[in-house]
């Protein structure tokens, strides 16, 4: 398996400014698997749900050459469930409610065809089980991204500096970058966050974009400027997917590959929000795909010869 | 005269995390003139001091080829003075003192020399004067550009409506945007306030870089992650000088110039920041200026031919 993506598979109700959903499926593990999907032919997850995991969803996620081999369904169990309200800024949210259910009790179990997975994506989860998912693999892994958010930095610290030890890239928010690091300039943060393992990050800012950090340099990859955010709700996972799904497929982890990988993860990313859930990343044609890429393209590009004398 | 910048000349008192300053020469005037001053043999500005200017300051702006003939120098008065603070985050301030001196009863005349400009950039000042200036311009003037802000929106949309209809480019930040189109999407912000006369927009987002928006398509500029932003005083003021100096030395008012000027714009502004006041912009040297913006050049960079079949 060329990739291994690990996260969580959920229901989620989502409220925003454009409208509400009861229960959709989510999850980091969905959008990373359906974003990386689209650059690979066959991806593995690990995860778990509960017996009320509707088989619907269990087809479109096979259809899109996903295996779910690692996907454990627990009898008489129900799935994690997540629900949250958007602010009218989108960029802020409560979160109403959360029921961990199969989560309380997950042991990551990693299929045999699994372990000889190359690239691997630790999607936001408790860190304490990102962990033991480094420690289960075989050593042919080449490539670890790692992704997580401030809640694990409030209750459970020093299991995150464990994993964020043993990844090549971390991705967080400039918010959870400010919080790991403890500094306010994004550029200093990234310094200190370096120190604490990872050869690579990314600092993802929302609707201004994604920094690139690296020993290479710094690169800035905008976001799209859209004419309505419907709903950010994954959008950060499947800016992940998109990234490792590239970066897996080119088998190319050097710093200008991964720039290329930050612009498919931010026009992944771009579609995600364009409609409630995953909804819009399920059924995309690879046209619309190389059109949304070649605006990206199309946006930071100029041509500037300023040579003052 | 290729440009004519309107604007304040002013005394600033500043309080930064990194400092303070008691009373340093500011103004929106002073930043645009110093910024366009890299890009042209000559500009002219129309302004107001007091007596109490400090003939050092007068001195530096015509070496670097400003011409002070629109300066009006009042006797027995004193300078607009403003004193601000800004908060940790460096994105929002407090207005401590605003005391207008000299500016209560600015008549902008223009010099006969400075009749013939075809560049005008109407810095942040009352929209009246800005409006007066416009009316006392010949009909030589191919391109203007304003800046402004919420102040005036609250005290003076209907005056500033006036001018917004007669400009063809105009800067304002994020949140000026919304407030002045009554719309939080951006792209939506931008489509209405280009119906309100200007041919092109410029949404000016901070530490986030610049949007450009024209009928042509849209161009996002990001800004260079600084270690510290010492002080952001006067760099708005900076960009548009930095845009209106190129653009006017390049005689060239195409989408694609704009591009180009938006980085030039943006790599002075991130050389203002660095220091207090203009301090940092008044002694550029022209190797300097060719690296910055080689390294804006490098921070967005990227080849990508995904063609996904």
């Amino acid at each position: 398996m060329k990739l291994l993506s690990i996260g969580t598979v959920a229901f989620d109700a989502l409220e925003t400014p454009f409208g509400k959903r009861d229960r959709i499926v989510g999850g980091s593990c969905t959008y990373i698997a359906l974003s990386a999907s689209y650059f690979l032919n066959k991806s593995g997850i690990v995860s778990v749900v509960g017996d009320d995991f509707p088989n619907e969803m269990i087809q479109k996620l096979e259809s899109r050459n996903i295996d779910l081999e690692g996907l454990q369904i627990k009898e008489g169990e129900k799935t994690f469930f997540w629900s949250g309200r958007y602010h009218n800024d989108m960029n802020t949210r409560d979160t109403l409610d959360t029921q961990l259910n199969v989560l309380e009790n997950f042991d990551p179990i990693i299929p045999e065809s699994y372990k000889n997975s190359e690239y691997v994506m630790l999607g936001n989860l408790v860190p304490a089980i990102q962990n033991q998912v480094l420690d289960r693999l075989g050593n042919k892994v080449k490539f670890t991204m790692l992704d997580t958010m401030n809640l694990w930095m409030d209750v459970a610290m020093d299991d995150l500096k464990q994993v964020i030890a043993k990844v090549d890239l971390l991705t967080i928010n400039d918010e959870e970058a400010r919080q790991l690091s403890g500094e306010y300039s994004l550029r200093k943060a990234a310094k200190v966050i370096m120190k604490m393992g990872p050869k690579f990050l990314i600092i993802k800012k929302g609707e201004h974009g994604a920094l690139l950090f690296g020993e290479e340099g710094i690169f800035y990859a905008p976001a799209l400027p859209l004419e309505d955010v419907f709903d950010p709700t994954g959008a950060g996972d499947t800016f992940a997917g998109g990234f490792i799904g590239y970066l897996a497929s080119t088998d190319d982890t050097s710093f200008e590959n991964m720039k290329r990988a930050v612009i498919v993860g931010s026009a992944m990313a771009s579609f995600c929000v364009e409609k409630f859930g995953s909804e819009r990343i399920e059924d995309l044609s690879l046209e619309e795909i190389n059109e949304r890429v070649a605006e990206f393209r199309k946006l930071t590009d100029f041509e500037l010869n300023l040579a003052l004398a």
